[in-house]
């Protein structure tokens, strides 16, 4: 495909993460309700999660690679994803300390971009070789490629929950000119496609 | 169909109406963008153009009523909608000012209820005669419907932009309990029908 995806979750008050995220609790009160979709309807969701995961290279940025909270980010930090990440394709992870790259099993390897999203991008492109990239996450690295016109197809998976407080992915994108594409749905979720029309 | 609705268009960012409302701009800034859907897509959008007006009564707080901006709310202020609003069906507008009902042309009467949400859904189920009563706005309005558990459907128009700053529909409502019932779309609007699972 070649193109430049990204998929996030969100609540219907368009939060990625609820209040008070923490170690024990990374994705926040109630923040794990976003994904019952995955976990609750595989079946009925597979072609989204199918797209989720069938990237050649992924790009996330150092808080999603170390995982929540102060500490993990120690020189001997292997990230949060364990020794078989789910992501089987490298991926390049966006920091200010360069490092070399980190083999686990089941194909992933961390890679360390210390210069950029233009830099992280590119080696993407090429790791990727012909399939599409995805930008994994979190916001705040969402958002520097969506303001950057970088991402060809936003796909948003709305879940039908509010969780009030934490935070928020569009909040400060600028740039945004899209328009939706497709759209579907179960009763835990609604799936939005929205392609670049920059 | 009896069933209490409530129609909004709404940003992708989760905005009702952008910066800076004024009398001018009652909208705000790129408030106009949230419903080209309506003007420029009337035939692709008429089940949901039909959906809205088809109610047999209507609820909306004085803002609503009254229009943006300081000074409207007079004594002999027939609101912001000129002689024949679109309603065409009784209205009825929350105030602490209560006052005579005014009939407009073209069938839409405009009743002031200066006891609460409670008593304007009595008068309007009782008005409605069986067809379905909408809530029709503002945010605030529907913030305190949605928390009283008082909308059996919500009916999501998401327009495929952002405003970045405004009112947002969502924010502070309690007890939200729905699930997405039915989705559909065009280049410049998701439609997201949410019923109350309370």
């Amino acid at each position: 495909m070649d193109s430049v995806t990204c998929d996030l979750t969100i609540s219907l008050d368009g939060y990625l993460a609820g209040p008070n995220q923490s170690p024990e609790n990374p994705l926040g009160e109630g923040g794990e309700d976003l994904h019952r979709w995955m976990f609750e309807e595989p079946d009925a969701n597979a072609a989204e999660i199918a797209g989720i995961l069938s990237s050649g290279a992924y790009i996330m940025g150092r808080n999603m690679y170390a995982g929540p909270g102060p500490g993990p980010w120690a020189k001997d930090w292997r990230g949060w994803w364990g020794e078989d990440p789910p992501y089987h394709a490298p991926v390049f992870v966006l920091t200010h300390h360069p490092r070399p790259p980190l083999q686990m099993q089941g194909g992933t390897t961390f890679h360390f971009v210390a210069d950029g999203i233009g830099s992280a991008l590119d080696q993407a492109r090429e790791a990727a070789a012909g399939k599409d990239v995805a930008v994994a996450g979190g916001a705040e690295t969402v958002r520097q490629f969506l303001s950057a016109g970088l991402i060809d197809e936003l796909r948003l998976h709305i879940a039908p929950i509010l969780l009030g407080a934490g935070e928020r992915l569009l909040d400060g994108v600028q740039n945004f000119n899209v328009e939706p594409t497709y759209v579907s749905g179960t009763r835990l979720v609604t799936h939005v496609h929205y392609r670049s029309i920059r």
